[in-house]
């Protein structure tokens, strides 16, 4: 069906390491729960299926998953008008995770990183790109913590470019907004990039270098926050808390999310897309934190991006 | 601005009796809580504003919503591309209601009557249409209430036109679909209607009368499902389903629901929006009901909608 396929294997076996080894990390600062593995196929008429993992009522994550899909098809004329997508037929490989913390000290997490590969009608290859990212959610803000994320993504990006980091903070920082919330980011931000097109074959071997270093970096960026943050002692009202801003989470990702709407439009498998909403989350009417208050520190990041680096 | 406005000034003051009505129905069977009323602007640059009236923390109601607005501006670009909308500056008036009770075994409700005017840039009425609709979502199917509920809304439209509430209970079932979850309605349904416009003065009485007819059922149909309802006893894991029902009510608003999108596109004030969310919710990954359980016995209305009456 499609040409040379050593780019995508290289690619997918990539991606299907990383997320045995992010799900072995996670298991172990968990240190209870284990991931359930959910292999599916896309319905008759698409192609491809994907890898579901996912952990739930754990010590420290209360639900999560590590989600790895290979999918091609046709590219549809909902996916020309919703996702101004071009080309004949399209293939699409990425690892995409989100961690929600059973502890309001612990943030969530989300990442994703991704390869396209877009086709004429006569299977020529037309267009391909890398895309990714990594962004933290807190519910209490504890600036070592955020130093820490930041400084481990800009390590990653660093040896590729000197201005990537900023470009991508900024990028992260543009794109996880609840508009519709006064501008109101989803959380402390990360680094987000889509596009990146190899211009040769060099360049595609770089690219999947950097696409490397940034998911490898993963684990070192999240994992001793979970470790440092998972045994402080909380209330109710700070899980009260944490239960109002994943709720703003909720809205972000249903109603500004490109990633769930790509997965949704495209008959993606829904489970698998939506495992990425809260466990239990709280909507409740003009909640404001009291003023001073640590609950309105975190506002004030996330409606006013702070670099950390 | 706009043209003669008695049609406006008649239905503006219909839909504030009506609020204050339904709010004294709602208190009367929470007999706890009361309504908070919110009076709002919008703002600068577009015009009118809204009562919203929220309900919180009551015996029988958890958390729900009455609210009204009169609101009126420019049609913009925005507009013209998500809403299909044409004309030069619109006007829009109505009643939106949703009550999530506490008890599983008490149904949600929605309902919402509108009216909009569509004027030319020399300010003639260039388009008119009312919509409105009323839905029930309930945790546990009882039949009867079910029953009772569209028994209520056809009587309201009967005098109006035999095959109405046939048309409109068939448009409600496709309005309030999760396409993403293989086609699930939210709930049993109810009536959907929108654009019913009026071809003459004469005309515009009808449909008015028809708006009033639908408004007013609303007490009769749904409060005595609340008051018949709220003091059966319930356990976790009837919450624990209300709450995963509660997941897809949010689903639905935040993907699919033109109201929350027109709202949101039309910088609406989000609070009064988002207020039909309800107030604790949770998303499982994978949930499945037990065969030949209640909660199957739901879903499987909900998966294929039956005619009630």
């Amino acid at each position: 069906m499609f040409p040379d396929s050593s780019r995508r294997d290289r690619w997918v076996a990539y991606i299907h390491d990383l997320q045995d080894e992010i799900c072995a990390a996670v298991e172990e600062t968990d240190g209870l729960a284990r991931f359930r593995e959910d292999r599916w196929q896309r319905a008759e008429g698409t192609g491809g299926g994907g890898k579901t993992r996912v952990i739930a009522g754990g010590k420290v994550f209360e639900k999560g998953g590590v989600n790895t899909s290979v999918v091609f098809g046709a590219v549809t004329d909902t996916m020309r008008k919703a996702l101004h997508m071009e080309g004949h037929t399209w293939f699409a490989c990425g690892l995409s995770l989100v961690l929600h913390p059973l502890n309001p000290f612990v943030p969530t997490v989300h990442a994703n990183w991704r390869y396209f590969e877009i086709y004429t009608e006569d299977g020529q290859l037309s267009d391909s790109w890398f895309g990714g990212g990594c962004d933290l959610t807190p519910y209490y803000l504890f600036e070592e913590d955020a130093r820490h994320f930041h400084r481990m993504l800009k390590a990653a990006m660093d040896s590729f470019g000197a201005g990537l980091y900023a470009q991508y903070k900024k990028e992260c920082d543009r794109y996880f907004v609840n508009k519709h919330r006064g501008d109101e980011c989803r959380g402390i931000g990360g680094v987000f990039y889509e596009h990146l097109r190899p211009a040769d074959d060099a360049d595609w071997e770089r690219l999947f270098a950097f696409q490397q270093a940034n998911g490898n970096q993963f684990i070192p960026a999240y994992i001793p926050i979970a470790a440092k943050r998972k045994d402080t002692a909380w209330l109710p009202e700070h899980k009260y808390w944490q239960e109002i801003r994943r709720g703003r989470y909720v809205e972000f990702n249903l109603v500004h999310d490109r990633g769930t709407l790509f997965g949704l439009k495209t008959d993606g498998r829904t489970e698998s897309i939506l495992m990425s909403l809260p466990p239990t989350v709280r909507f409740e009417y003009d909640h404001r934190p009291a003023p001073g208050s640590p609950e309105e520190q975190l506002l004030t990041v996330c409606r006013h991006p702070v670099d950390w680096v």
